[in-house]
């Protein structure tokens, strides 16, 4: 038996697809720091940790299909704080980021049905987009322009009768970019414009350098009915293995359908959800710490990124990512070299290649995202190792 | 802006539909016996509960995408007690036997592709099918006939060139019709001769009665290539909330595609699996006792309800549901009624009309399902209520 097209389709995550070449350095007694994926080596939050160890329930429930009540209500105090007014029935509690938005996508698109996606972008919506029958059109931005939105032109020239969605990540995983009111102000125009959803993947929100303030989806007028917005606690709280996130609307009919959607998997893990519940209280202080560690690795990041002859990257603003355009062909070979060939002190650096990033053929391909996950000390030894490894490389070419 | 066709159409619960008016009832005072939903009121086993109490990693991390591999290497001496051998990388951890079936459902069918299922079949396959465009092809079985799997030209005459798969769930949710080898034997055959893949939901696996022995799709000869197996510890060690399950075969090729989709979700909640671990190496006791509880709450059930005239229930074997053909004719008014309407000294009971099981239009209108999921003595009480009820009901029509 034939599997489906679908199957054979669906790419692998350029992001974990160079695992087993990581496996092979290992076994061979190498350690890698790595700056491939974005797991925060970040403390998860006690208080959360501490439902984990406190939950005295006799039996582990199924819970509601939209999510704990007790952790919708407290959301709307969370968003509060961001400015962002909810009802709790706004809210659909997913199981990660990720399930949000494939509800997103199931409930805007019909199969066939195009999203316009500023390119490069977080490589797993080509994942969701196979398996909801989405085709996404990227929107290509620029490590020269620091990966800036294009002009409205070069949007709206995208946008034909099979065009339902805008979908973008603010900040951006993968470069880092922060979109200011008036750039989201600008795509909520064209949405309006266009009749066209929103859908804005706001897991980074907290994570944005520089004094800049995070302009919400929500928070743009008139866009009631259009906003669609994706969230997750994994980086917020360093809580990656919990796997909850949520999906959030004030367009009452795309909740009471995203609704059957989440019906048809019963619920998200509960035990997770209410370790994600008690994160909500944890006291403004504790972002101010993480925050600031972060601004000094994307300092320390891109500072020695510049000490490269022929680098192209602007610094990013948000998230914890950063692409930089490196003086080689192929980023991929470059990757995969620094595994199986490279090594400086028994120690060498892992990141992603960018191409898997881009959707339009052959872009990214001398690109690579850096994520900086790691504390200082362990991200200037890397940031060391990887210019030692990219010299060694370009005089070997 | 108009949602998709798929979000507009996708089925509502059949079994959580009625939710409000039970909330309603709750909100009178009226106690509520909720025959309605499989969650078990069996206590979670401890040593699954003390790995949330023990679990003292600092970070809260992403695992792998395939799942934990102590997990998976575990579960290979799980399923050996069941003489079902595989190798850990036969297997996919998922978060829950929902997205085990989603999986199944991209890597088997294209969108618009046909699947096989015997109906009455579990609801939430009807959601699966909306979320991966798959068009479910009833297979009626009777009331009257225990839910018997028809005759082999019934089933052939269903397969065309969009027949992908054959998906059963043995025992079976809601039917608890167990399927002996014999019968399993005569579906391998004809998807062997029409490179069908048959889809084996057997989350209900220890759940049988009358001494029979449950038999799994990996034990049949020849469907090396073609068997899917899903599977969840939700129903197994009353852990619904953990929303851990796993994707099965012994095709690689399968197991590589549907490790891409997995991927894009990026994992399995964490503590979750961990917790899912401990349970394996649970005393075969353990079941023991539990079997031997469901068999005398299924011996009550079906003895209450072969009290009631012109009922039509043939005894079920497996599972925790039985199916009733009711003297009446329309099952969802009924069960609105008895939450709205009705009370016996206070109290009342849930369960599901069985029509949402039924694929075929107008087929099951007049039949319910019950979850026995409750203890022996609350059950007596329930049914008692249930009949007083019908009792009742039939007289006003």
């Amino acid at each position: 038996m034939i599997l489906s097209d679908r199957a054979i389709n669906i790419q692998a995550s350029p992001i974990r697809k160079l695992m087993p070449f990581a496996n092979a350095t290992k076994k061979k007694g190498i350690h890698i720091y790595h700056l491939n994926i974005g797991q925060p080596d970040i403390e998860t939050p006690k208080a959360m940790m501490d439902v984990y160890k406190n939950y005295d329930s006799k039996v582990l429930a199924y819970g509601p299909s939209q999510g704990l009540e007790i952790y919708r209500s407290n959301l709307v105090n969370y968003y509060k704080k961001h400015d962002i007014k909810l009802e709790s029935d706004d809210i659909i509690v997913t199981t990660a980021g990720s399930e949000a938005i494939v509800f997103a996508l199931l409930t805007a698109c019909n199969a066939g049905d195009e999203v316009i996606v500023p390119e490069p972008f977080y490589t797993n919506y080509n994942g969701f987009a196979t398996i909801t029958g989405v085709k996404i059109i990227p929107l290509t931005t620029y490590a020269e322009e620091g990966f800036k939105l294009p002009e409205n032109e070069k949007i709206t020239k995208l946008i034909n009768s099979k065009t339902k969605a805008i979908m973008l990540c603010n900040p951006s995983n993968p470069t880092g970019a922060v979109y200011p009111l008036s750039e989201m102000e600008r795509i909520a125009k064209i949405a309006k414009e266009n009749d066209l959803f929103v859908i804005s993947d706001e897991v980074y929100r907290e994570f944005v350098y520089d004094g800049l303030s995070h302009t919400s989806i929500m928070d743009l007028e008139g866009m009631e009915d259009l906003a669609i917005m994706v969230d997750s606690i994994s980086k917020r709280y360093s809580a990656c293995g919990a796997r909850i996130g949520c999906l959030i609307s004030r367009n009452k009919e795309l909740i009471n359908s995203a609704i059957k959607f989440a019906q048809a998997r019963l619920c998200p893990p509960t035990i997770d959800q209410l370790a994600a519940n008690a994160a909500i209280d944890i006291e403004e202080d504790y972002f101010n710490g993480i925050i600031k560690e972060y601004d000094a690795r994307r300092n320390l990041v891109y500072e020695e990124l510049q000490k490269i002859d022929d680098i192209i990257c602007i610094k990013p603003k948000g998230a914890f990512y950063i692409i930089a355009k490196l003086p080689i062909d192929d980023a991929e070979h470059f990757a995969k070299w620094m595994l199986e060939e490279f090594s400086y002190n028994g120690e060498t650096v892992m990141f992603a290649p960018a191409q898997g990033f881009y959707a339009t053929p052959n872009l990214g391909k001398n690109e690579i995202r850096l994520a900086y996950i790691l504390n200082l000390n362990d991200l200037a030894k890397a940031m060391k190792i990887f210019r030692e490894g990219l010299d060694e490389y370009i005089k070997l070419k």
